[in-house]
């Protein structure tokens, strides 16, 4: 722990996976592009998951799990879908291992071959699908409203922890609606809700959009998307909702009778986050000393670390820490007492500021007689001696401030890194120099998003819904455009 | 909803399958022994994962997650283990698709020949240990109490609704000691969290021992279980916990440094229920009407059903109902008030008997006028009038009620139907007419066990904790034995 990290100008990507390793978030196994998930980083998930699932209830929605393995047939079916996931996938060819003849081990037993190969899921469109088709016959069968919790596989050529692996944990929302508008409206309903999470619990601003089509969901009409950046000025896509259209319906023949008894396709939606989200909470707070979490996803919110010679001094702490800790129970805020006495309080400031504790509070025999307590907030590393009889009220406002001010410096970050372009030579040099996002005016063709992507590595991130109409003419064609899009390199 | 149900006397296995169709929990999918986990059934397994994780927590376990795939070569290692395990199982063998070149669909890309296989785990303990190994040095690292909630696949030849199935949910807890002694008390606590599980909140009466060699978990020493009858008179196991020993540390050289700075092999513990305790949700309440739910498991704990004919009526129910709804939620007592006006009372009725809700309050223009509502309850059909008055505390006694009577019927029903017997003829007579539980000296060996089995597909469900130690002859071989131990068929 007394190692110092690597700085983030000097190296963010080394940055990036020290803090994971050091906060004991996760690590690479030994199966490639697969990671294990350590309790630490899997509290925080817990806590995400958590608040998604009661906002996904409120809003009307069920769980419901489908299996894990999709036959292959059922991904050709849908035609642009099959392109999007289909190629690199993990896919299940046999259902038995025997012992080799020649005592060599364990070997495929070739007798026991599919006839047909299954994939692991890599999205459920195909496999939820095929289901509706029987739960639906009429319009008194919809909407249907049901939400996965699932372990996803993609095979990726190169990974990052949270960011990018093989397997990874996600939701998938899957819905079923008589009407388009009901399902766009469902589409940007969940875009809110994943907008709201992320703003109000990651402390972490994104802009509302729709991708392009170059960047849009295999098998969707409209892609809808929250883009954040991240302190390296690289944009990550943190969620996505679906407005699919009848391309499911059509491809897995799902029709209903509406109330003039007429047969229509039905319209879908589908909209996930993943376990992403924790790379993108690193990238966003954490500074130099390690993890920064705000208050509201952190697993412990306050540490109290006793300062003591004696047995003595640690029952008179002890005693004023009890009082401290059922305050806080009280008011449901999350807590920990470590009287460890294998490691000195030093180690322990240490071990908590890399694991991005909100609250610490230092105790010893002095601050007793004193009546007073040191409390150090993770996130500006500011300290200040709090009378005890008002820390019932100090801490709770303490939490709401830090909440708050990680958001508003992500925020102003994230603002100042925006910047209005006006010709391809600009947006070069501002990508280079400053990164960030770019609005610039694009002429609407993939061609030209081609082009800009191959030469520079930005992406059209999002047409946003934040920023004002505005004619203008395409950074690198000239043609007429109606309005400015979003671009970043982005993760 | 109107069709008579099979009743269990005239075909079990049928009653059980339409049981689960017509409360709407699950149902087949197109993938081969896979499942569909529908919402009403999924909410029901969300209550038992939250009772579940809410006691793991408590006994101070937390969660993680490890990769889905294991390397081929890891099954290999513990030499039992890969006997009990590896053989049927889903083997990824190619990580890409690709078109034809005939333009006949997709196939799969001969050039995307993993080196070596991947196993989608069928349990977790070799990809576990293998990152143990990396975790632990010290006696400070131990011990290790971590779960994993996750899916795993089987590949079973004949499968049934939550019983067997090829992929499952379940919860594996995986912990890591310094002692024998230390392992053996973790492996006994977390039985008894099974146990605690399933007679409070199941109402199904268990009863705890240890598994007969043959019946061990592959790589245990000794495998604890927790056993269960179910209404056809054959048992059904509902939860195991292994004391593995240093199987697994010394298959995956896990070894530590104790408090004298010598170096041993690490303990280990790991334990697991499944969906599977759906089925035996099921098997052990319902009824030749339907689902029978014990209240601490019910998604919908009270549904009000209002009888009327004008809109005048509606409006005058609904507001009594929304006082009786506002005491029921400051009771934090789920409920539904279902004023769907497509529907007729008596499908009403007969819908929510199907699925299990313990309550039911009807309301009418006359029950209203008197001041009173009919109470039903689904365990025992009972209907009374209640005075609107008394429901404040009519309710929450009647599911406390309505729990007790569930468990104690059950166990009534479990209690009557176990036999003592003397002799091997005497064993297959009971068998063959009562079934149930059988005590029966045996003479501690395989081969007799075997025999038994072969003889008369009754196995040893355990040697049970809960009878006194006897000295008697086994009835096969009249060889000594110094306790009778428990027989079944069994799911």
């Amino acid at each position: 722990m007394a190692l110092k990290f690597v700085k983030r100008e000097e190296d963010y990507s080394k940055w990036y996976n020290d803090v994971i390793a050091r906060a004991d978030l996760a690590e690479h196994s030994d199966v490639r592009g697969c990671m294990v998930i350590k309790p630490y980083g899997y509290a925080i998930w817990e806590m995400m998951k958590d608040v998604l699932d009661r906002r996904f209830k409120e809003t009307g929605h069920s769980n419901a799990y489908f299996p894990l393995f999709i036959p292959k047939s059922y991904l050709s079916k849908e035609a642009s879908h099959v392109d999007g996931f289909a190629k690199e996938c993990a896919v299940v060819t046999h259902y038995r291992l025997k012992n080799a003849e020649d005592g060599s081990g364990l070997i495929v037993d070739p007798e026991a071959k599919l006839e047909e190969e299954l994939i692991v899921r890599p999205t459920s469109e195909t496999i939820i699908w095929n289901s509706y088709r029987n739960w639906i016959q009429s319009y008194r069968d919809l909407p249907i409203l049901i939400n996965q919790w699932a372990n996803v596989v993609r095979w990726e050529m190169r990974t990052r922890l949270f960011l990018r692996t093989t397997e990874f944990l996600w939701q998938e929302g899957h819905t079923a609606h008589a009407t388009r508008s009901e399902a766009i409206i469902e589409t940007e309903k969940m875009l809110d809700v994943y907008a709201e999470f992320a703003e109000e619990y990651m402390a972490m601003p994104v802009f509302k959009g729709i991708k392009s089509a170059n960047e849009r969901f295999a098998g969707a009409e409209e892609t809808y998307c929250i883009e954040a950046l991240m302190q390296d000025k690289k944009a990550l896509q943190a969620g996505t909702s679906h407005f699919l259209g009848q391309n499911f319906a059509k491809a897995f023949d799902v029709k209903f009778t509406d109330k003039e008894g007429k047969q229509d396709f039905v319209w879908a939606t589908s909209w996930g986050v993943s376990t992403r989200l924790m790379g993108a909470l690193i990238m966003t707070h954490s500074d130099d000393e390690g993890l920064v979490l705000p208050p509201l996803l952190a697993p412990i919110q306050v540490v109290i670390v006793p300062i003591y010679k004696s047995e003595e001094d640690l029952n008179a702490i002890r005693e004023v820490a009890n009082k401290i800790t059922n305050t806080l129970k009280s008011k449901g805020i999350s807590f920990k007492f470590d009287d460890d006495d294998q490691k000195r309080p030093g180690w322990k400031f240490a071990e908590y500021e890399v694991k991005g504790v909100p609250v610490r509070i230092a105790l010893g025999p002095r601050d007793i007689a004193n009546n007073q307590a040191e409390i150090a907030r993770r996130d500006t590393k500011e300290k200040q001696m709090v009378d005890l009889d008002n820390i019932e009220i100090y801490i709770p406002n303490l939490l709401v401030e830090i909440q708050q001010n990680l958001f508003n410096r992500a925020k102003k970050m994230r603002d100042e890194s925006i910047t209005e372009v006006n010709s391809y030579a600009e947006f070069k040099e501002v990508l280079n120099s400053k990164g960030g996002f770019i609005l610039a005016h694009w002429d609407g063709t993939p061609e030209t998003e081609d082009l800009i992507k191959t030469d520079t590595q930005a992406t059209i991130r999002c047409l946003p819904f934040d920023f004002p109409i505005e004619q203008g003419l395409c950074i690198v064609t000239g043609k007429p455009s109606n309005r400015r899009v979003l671009f970043a390199k982005a993760y």
